[in-house]
Formats: C-alpha cells, sequence, structure tokens
C-alpha cells in the first residue's frame, strides 16, 4: 500500500509500504478514507521527533472503514465507518474505562505515526489497536470530514474552552488562530461568550475569526484595546493555543481578577517564569493539558450534527495522499490560506 | 399624576391619582419612562389578587429616572436611569445581601401593585423603597426597552434555563410560548443547546420561536415527534413556562433519564399528581421556582449589550399610559399578536 | 448447591438447586462468600415481586470468589475475590459504557433474584452476565464484608446524600433509619454536614444514628425541633429513604427555601399529591433515583479504605446460608436488633 | 490608649497613642476585645513593609466590641460583638457588594495596620472603616476567639481547602503547618478527604497534624513516602500554605494526573521557574491568591458552631497587650510551642 513515511527531516514522502496485519486479536485494520495533517506532525517533520526511527508512516489523524476485526473485539465489525481518537489507551485500565486514553495506565500518550512501535494513520491502510476503544464510530448526520477533525482538532478546542471555566455572559480571549485556535473561539460562542477577543499576528486568520464573530487582534495591540474596551477589567477565560512562553505571556496579562487561564497549546518549556506574586494578587485559576478525545463526543456529536459547530468551514486544502510531500511542505512553509489540510485516498 | 388604577374584576383603566412621596430615608422616587403588562397582571385583572383593596396602583415591570431620593440613599441620585425588579428585598436581611430577594427574610414575595401597601409602578411615577437594593442602574449599551425587559420576564427566563441544567450540546425543551417562553428558548440557545423544541398551541408563538432557530411543536404533537426525533431518547432539559398540572404533566413525560424539568411556570397547584414511581425509574430533577432578578443581572447585562440576547424582539405593542385599559383589555383577550405590551410616559 | 429459594408468599427457604453454568462466553461463576438481605428483597418475599415464576432463587447483594470464566473475559480469572452491583447492565451500550448501568439501553433494571431469569444470588454459587461490567475485583484494603454493603446500600446512600446537594458546612436530615438511612447520615458527615438530624420512628435505630453524631428524632417530633433549632429556617438538604407519600411529604415540610430533596426510597406511588404551589414559593430542587453502584465506587473504596466510611458497622446478624428461612422471617418481623443480616457459605 | 506600634525593623511595642475617632459617618470605633499576630505581620517587623511610616499600629486580626457609630452605619450598634475579616472594601463597589472584598475596586488589598493610612487593631480600640461591609456580627455559638480565627487565618485556610476542588473521597496533600496549615489539614477532612499528608520540617507541628488524623511527614521525605503510599499515583490535591518557590515546586511534585494545586501561601516570587512541559503532560489545574473572608462566613459559622472545626485548638499563647513586643519577639524567633499568639485587652 501507500502511505506517508518519514526518512528524515523535511523528507515525508508517499511510498510503498507493508500492508498493516492485526497483532492482536482485539485490533482492527481500517482502510483509510481521509487523514488530515496536525501541527504537531510538524516536529516530526523537522526531525524533532520522539524517536530515532526512519520509514514509520506519520500521521494521526483519520477516518475509514473498518476491513478486518480481531476475535475479541466486540462493538466493531466489518463495514462500519469509524474515527479514530489521536491518543491510544488501552481500553482496560481505570483511567480507559474512564475514558481517559491520554493517561492510560499503560501507555500514556501513545499515539499513531511518532515511530515504528504504532505505525501513523497517513496511509491507504492501518492498524487499530484495542479497537473496541480507540475506534469510534461515525454517528448519522456526521460527515466523514466533520469526524476527521473530531479526532483531535475540535476536541482539543472544545476541551480548552471547557478548561477555561466559559459561562454564559463571559468575556474570552483565545490567543493563536491555527484551526485549534480558530474552533476554540467557535467553541467559546456556543459556550455563551458575549464577547471573544481572537490574537493573532496573521490577518488572514484573523479575518476567518472575524467571520465567526470574534474581535480580530493582533498580539502587539491585544492588550491596549481589551484593557480600553473593558475599562480596565480584561477578561474572564483566556485560551492559549500556541505553546510559547510568550503566549502564556500574555495570556496571564489579559485575564481578570478571579479568572482563568487555560493552556492547550503544545507546551515544551521546563522552566517557564511564571509571575506568581502577580497571580496571586489577581487570584487565577491557571489550567493545563489536553484532551481525551473521547470525553468530548457526547457534547460535540450533537452539536455538529445540528450545524452549530461546523469544523469543515477549516479545511482549507483537499489534496489526494501521494501529494502528502507537497501538503507538508506548503503547511510548514505557512503559505497563503494553508488552515487545514486534509489527505484522501487516492 | 396619572396611574392605572385597579377598581375591580376587569377594570384596570387610567385615572388620577396622588404623587408617590418618600415614606423613608432610604426610598427614591422614579419618573416613570416604560412599563409592561405581565402575565401575572392578570390574576389582579380577573380579580383573584392578593387583596381586597380597590383603587390601587397596578404593575411591576418598570424603567425609569430617579428624581427624588431619601437622606439614607447611597448609590443612586437624582438623573439616574434605573430598572426596578420585580420582587422587593428589604436590602439588609441576610437574604439581600446576597442578592436574593425573593427571599427577603421581613418581606418575602414583596412585590408591587398588588396592594395599597405597594402602590404598582404602571404610573407616572412611583416610590422604590430600600432603593439600594431595589433600583438597579441601567448600563451604558442596554436601551430602556432592554432594561425593562430584564425587571422580570428575560431573568425568569434565564434563570429557568440555568435551573434546567443546560450543558453545551444538550436538547431542550419548552413548553408555553408567552414571552417568557420565548426567551427561555433563546437562553436555551445561548446556553449551547445543539436542539430546543418549543412547545404551545398558539401557530404565531410557534413561528416566533422558529425565528429563533427551535423546532416548534404543538403540545398534541409534542410527545410523538419528539420521541421519534431522539429515537425514543426524549430530551435532556425541559422547562416548564405555563403553570398548570397539563403542562407540568408533559415536562415530566419529555424528559430522559438522569434529566432535569425547570417549572418557572407560576404554580397554584396543591396537590399535583407527581408519578414518583417513573421519576424514581428515571432517575430525574425536578426544580421549582422563581427568580431574583438581581442574581440574573451580571450575566445578561453582558448579553443584551453584545445582543446575543435581543429581548425587545418580542414586544409587539407600544401604547401610551392613558390606553391602558384597551392595553389590558388586548392582553386578556390574547389577541392575535399580542406578546409583550409596553406602556410609556405620555 | 443449596440456594435461597422463593415457593410463594413468605416462603423463601434454603433448598437444592441445579448449579449454575456458563451461558455466555462472557459469563463467569461466582462461589458466594457472603451475601445479605435488602430492604427490597421483602418485595418478593410478600409476594409483591414482578414475576409469577416460582422455585427461582433470590438475593442482589454478595461477594464471592471466581471459579469459571467465559472465554471473552477479559479483566477477571479464576480465584478474583469479587463483589457484584445489584443492578446488572448489558456492558457494551452508551450506558454501560459511562458506568450508568441501572440505565442499560438493553436491560434498564435488570437485577438478580427477581425471576427465574436471572437467578439470584443468596446461592452457594451464582452466574454473572457480561461480567466484565457486573463484577468488580474487591481492593486490597476492603474487606468481604465492606464490599459486600458496597453492593447496594452503601452506594445507594452515598448516592442519596450526594443527590441531595450536600456542601460542607450544610444542615442534613435523613428520614428512614434502616442500613440505607444510617449510612445516609455517615456519608451526610463525611461530605461536611454540620448538623444531621435522623429521623425514625423506633428507638433502636435513633440510637445507632445518635453513635454517628445524628441528632435523632422521631417522625413526630421532628418538624417542631427542628423549626425551632433553626429558628423557622429548616434544613439545607432532606434525604428521604423510605418510600411512602407521607415521608415524601415529611421531606418537603423539612427542606429549607432553594433547599434539596433527595428520595432514594423505592417509590412505588403513581400519583403523589405533590405542593407545586409551596414548592414553587420556596425555590426546590426535588431528585429521585437510584444508584449505578459502579460510578459510586471510586469514592467509596478510598473512605472504607482509611476508615472514614464503616459500613461492616451495620451487619446486625450473621447467619448460615442454609438458616436464609429464619433470618428472612426475623428481618419481616422487623424483631429487635435487626439492622442488616448477612449469609455465610455454610 | 494603648497600641502596639512600629519604630523600625524588630521594634514594635506597646505604646500611648491617639484615641481612634470617626472619620466618615460610614465608620464605627471598635474597643479590642482580642487581637492576634499572624505570620504575615512579620514582614513588617522585619522592616519589609509597603509604607515607610513610623509609629504607625499594627495588626490586622482583631475582634471587640462597638463603643461608637457612624450616622450612616444601618447594620450595627453600640453594644455589638464584632470580627473585622483582614481585607477591608470600600463596601459599595461591584466587588464589595457581591462579598469579594480582596478585589475591591476602589481598594484592593486595604488592609490595617500596613501604614498610618488605615492604623492596625492591636490596639485598645480602632477605627473600621465601611463599617456594615467590614465589622461582622459574631453570631451565638461563636466564642470571641473562634471568631478571632476566622478573621484571617481559618477563612484562608478554607478557602485553600476549596481552591484545591477537594471532593468526597479525595487524598490531599497539605504543605506547611503554620496555623492556616493546620486548619487546612482540618478543612480538607471537613470536606471529605480519606487521607491528609501534612508536611512541615518542624515535628512539633507534625504532631499537631497527626492529632487531627494527617499522615505527618518532613519535606524531604514527602516525594518518597507519598509515591510509595499510593503506588506511584500521587495525591489529588495540593495545599502550598509556606510561599516559596522550592514549595510550589514539591506541590506539582506532589501532584496527580488531572490534580490541583492551590497556592495560599503569600507570592513574593515573580519569575518562578514553572515546569509546563510536565504539568501539560499531566493535565493539572493551578490556582492561586487568597480569600475574601465574607465569603467564607456562611459555611465556616456552622462548622464552628457545631464544632466540627476548632480553630481555637491552635492558640498557643495568650498574652496581653502590653507584651506586644515580648509576644513579637517570640513569634519571630519561632520558639518552641509557638503556633498561634493571641493579645488581650490589658
Amino acid at each position: 500500500m501507500k502511505a506517508l513515511r518519514y526518512f528524515g527531516p523535511r523528507d515525508i514522502r508517499c511510498d510503498s509500504m507493508d500492508d498493516p496485519t492485526l497483532q492482536s486479536d482485539r485490533d482492527v485494520i481500517v482502510q483509510m478514507e481521509a487523514c488530515s495533517i496536525c501541527g504537531s506532525d510538524l516536529h516530526i517533520y523537522h526531525g524533532h521527533g520522539f524517536s530515532t526511527d526512519v520509514g514509520f508512516c506519520v500521521g494521526h489523524e483519520a477516518v475509514g472503514e473498518v476491513v478486518e476485526t480481531g476475535r475479541a473485539v466486540q462493538r466493531l465489525k466489518v463495514g462500519d465507518k469509524v474515527m479514530m481518537p489521536a491518543a491510544v489507551g488501552c481500553g482496560a485500565c481505570r483511567s480507559c474505562l474512564a475514558g481517559n486514553v491520554i493517561h492510560c495506565e499503560f501507555g500514556a500518550g501513545a499515539c499513531y505515526g511518532l515511530s515504528a512501535k504504532l505505525q501513523g494513520v497517513q496511509a491507504e491502510a492501518f492498524r487499530v489497536p484495542a479497537a473496541d476503544m480507540n475506534a469510534v464510530k461515525i454517528p448519522e448526520g456526521v460527515s466523514a470530514e466533520q469526524a476527521l477533525m473530531m479526532t483531535d482538532a475540535l476536541s482539543t478546542a472544545w476541551f480548552g474552552a471547557r478548561n477555561a471555566d466559559i459561562r454564559p455572559g463571559a468575556s474570552v480571549a483565545v490567543i493563536g488562530l491555527g484551526p485549534i485556535g480558530l474552533m476554540a473561539v467557535d467553541s467559546a460562542f456556543v459556550m455563551g461568550a458575549h464577547v471573544v477577543y481572537a490574537i493573532d499576528p496573521v490577518e488572514e486568520r484573523r479575518e476567518l475569526a472575524r467571520q465567526s464573530g470574534a474581535i480580530a487582534l493582533s498580539p502587539d495591540e491585544a492588550v491596549d484595546v481589551i484593557r480600553e474596551a473593558t475599562r480596565g477589567r480584561k477578561v474572564d477565560c483566556v485560551i492559549e493555543a500556541v505553546g510559547l512562553d510568550a503566549t502564556v505571556d500574555l495570556a496571564l496579562r489579559l485575564v481578570t481578577r478571579r479568572g482563568t487561564v487555560s493552556v492547550i497549546g503544545v507546551q515544551q518549556s521546563r522552566r517557564y517564569a511564571f509571575p506568581l506574586e502577580r497571580a496571586f494578587a489577581a487570584g487565577l485559576t491557571f489550567r493545563i493539558g489536553t484532551c481525551s478525545v473521547p470525553e468530548e463526543l457526547p457534547a460535540l456529536f450533537p452539536l455538529v450534527q445540528s450545524g452549530r459547530l461546523r469544523p469543515e468551514r477549516y479545511i482549507s486544502h483537499r489534496l489526494p495522499l501521494d501529494a502528502g510531500a507537497e501538503a507538508y511542505r506548503m503547511f510548514e512553509a505557512r503559505e497563503a490560506g494553508v488552515i487545514k489540510t486534509v489527505l484522501t485516498r487516492p
């Protein structure tokens, strides 16, 4: 089969690969219908992945159809249309049984496409381990592209908004307007925000946020404009969707007394200079982490089915799988207009 | 001055009356700018009020301007534009200080316009007792008519939706589409409902709910349509905004397992035949009561200022105060098109 | 094997019965170590069960050891010490996967020992269907008797206290001091109640509540004493653990404004005369239903392990299984000193 | 009158001072009955206060009797026994009216005894501004010493425990066993903690925590012992009651995935090296700030009245006001046995 494989920094390309096979009777094989590229895939593209492996298949966002099932699989059958939450759990530990796969006691952080250990999903087909846990049937009224957006990006955005303690009537700021930030804007409105300030240096992305009803600002002007608009009060809830010290700093400057900062940008800082004294005076909640997709789906499915959330709006490019090398290049170059790129079965 | 006075069943009319005067140094006098007629005013109109008094001024929903203040008033001054929450508290007991005026320890349920004891607000001017508590300055960006809708109807609708435990993604039904029910539909959407079923026998009211995005149903069809649409699951949250045993019954038939019924329709039943056995099997929450307006305003003000809630949409008629008799007649006759009637200073 | 079988009203006795066998590869067979008699077993004893079957084995509270497992069982093995939550779910539907077995979409209310369809657990051995869901390993530090109390009674008591919205500092009343009511008293204290009024007509049971720190009252004196002690305010939270209209009535008379009534007594009333008018004025929450045991265990296990909850205190009698007929007779006669009776493997 | 006055670093002593007088008709004068020394008083003692004033009266924890009232005071009269929350609000802004005096829009952080602007309460008498807000009548059943402990220390401890998201059944660690930390241990148990690890380098303080039921540990052993006792899981909730980078670090090392760290120790760090990467992986809530005393009292009063919280246990010394210099010296020297020192009217 064909698959996008990592051969070294900035060298991910579509190449032949052995077809996936069942390795346990709890696995299924899924034929990919669509997959997408996530910001975190760029870490691997840049050669900063967690593995020294070469040649493995990348990607962790996909939907498709079950084509083979292990004997112990109970809830899936051949022909089922499924989406794969990005993080993979064992399906049997206390965390997984509670829906919290990212803190699986036996494989915390396990994810497709990080090494040869668990091949990625940017391929014509792929193996899903502990499939009763890790493959979710796409319900009626949810399109394949919508489900694809829920495997990671929309779920993370929604979780980030939940973590920000958004109450109906709240004021919200979102820092970083990639697909996740843009969907965090939409999520904040669904949760009842009366205003959302959307902050990003790129005008094109700010324009998308404006179309969702946000007040769009560049990082340079954000503090001054928000202070003035709120008469110094600042905002109740801030969602940081970038992952840099500077944006965490900005979040802490924008939040009001007794407000909440929710950090969902992937963080690599080990010694961020946190202003404890100021936070103590303001009385803040600082919440940080990423989502377990299965926990978010019960709320997201009906919101997508009813059209209140329309994640497919942020798909900017649709290319065949064998254009994967070009897709990665465009994404990495932040070419104009690239928000979310979907790759389809050739 | 002129005032709408109650002279007997179906005889409320505009007549002369003594100007109001301060009775305590914590009072203020307010010159009415606009007032409105509430469904509960009809109890008095029908002669079922709580008092045998005759000649008193009616009404409890009004906005206006402070024209005189008692010496102990601290937070208001002449010229302030104010709205008056419908229920009146002492402003000093533990309940009032916590914002819960309807359970004021010294005057629970006190309300304008029920008897000669506290004259109503459908008059050119009126007295507001304990005014630091009972008159609220209208913030910038809120119109007089919007504030008027918040004195009672919108606050009650919002409270009813809060009481229904609406979470983002929930399914909701609202029974009864008077102004409060219609604003409960809007409130449910602001709180993140993915669908709202709006139920009323009058097509004209259903059409207003449809314009808000609801699926409108007659009471006859509601159970069947909702069961089918939800595949037997029924809805997470039901708001009852009528006040009859039959509508409470309908609410309990529409709610899903572990769902919540919120009753805000004014109840007069002392022995409603509650289906305990069925409720026990389903595991329900049944919440009932009315709102303390001051508690709802911190969320409502920004939502109205930002246009996410537009209560003024439900004002169907604007008449001068001296057309009050006609306004009551039309309202009581449920004439076509009458939703909310506002009376203005002549 | 020996089992307690129902042969007609007031005729439950220990008799021979075929050994249980696996009926699905998801089942396990458990050898009983201890089982107990629940108040709801008396419905069957009185001939008011849900079935016309005769000869079936009764009982739904048991602990024991796995002695045989179906091939598809993943999380249990022979030799495991297990407790069986009283309600049985399919283990695969959306409700079960969320831990809510009592609203299992395919078998809501399924329970051991109600008919020949699913034999009871008051036997030397019994079959557990969908065992990965319906049998829970007893963790270290929890005794067999403690686990037995958690299969139904303690979990229900804890759930009832949770449903009563008990916040630290709350005042609480518990109506009905059977084992569940007594453990609701203890649960209320663990949740931070500053006072618990414990109400029952039987002095012996009141004495047990006193030993837990409660103020014990007879139903006759409860309203007056509580009104006086609270200066008319009444209590924040009431737990009804009886299941009669009269005790629901008492609960609604004892609860303060904005308080919560939690009904966990099994209800058979279809037309309870609910005082809507009074409840509307007070602004109440009325919550009713029973627990899904697996949802309560994450909080209960550590509280029992640490000794903060000691459910074994309410075991008043320990008899061998073959004294079952006598045990039922004593329990039904409400003989002095009978609180909870445990039957052990002979 | 006599008062404890600050004359320079390590020079606080009892000296004569002008009697306090009303400065606004919203003030009252209180005759001190008892006052106490807080850890934050040491900042002033060390000469690190916020003011260059000399000669001002210190202290912010006191109870006493109203002896004079301004004309606009509505809720207090001469003879009332009152406690003074440590932070002082204007009593009229939106924050104050909501009970949040520490974020008073016109005087955030205002406190007695920091400068000559608002004299302290370690004196025979003192002035209370905006007294309807800033003096609270001591309810029946609460002793003067208990009320004194609630003016700051117990309220802060309780708030810190609330901020830690303690649910019944939770595991908790408290770092720092001064009076606030010790009362945080007690608060955690009232909120339903099944275990509390109490951490301090001083054995004498650990012994007090043990008497409350905690497992007491030195900072050196805490990480290892807790990891082992919880099988690597660590604790759900951590309360930091010291205010150093090292103790915040320890808190972040002790908290489990999805757990909460609550920081109540007064923080002066502007650039604490926060381990964002680790916190992101664990999915943490980090909450920091101090309490507004009036918000905590509705829960605390009944808990103290009923004896579930006994803050007076931590009063180790009772001295007359004119022994104030010695009291400060002992406190600063951390002399054996000194936990909380109360100074009484001579």
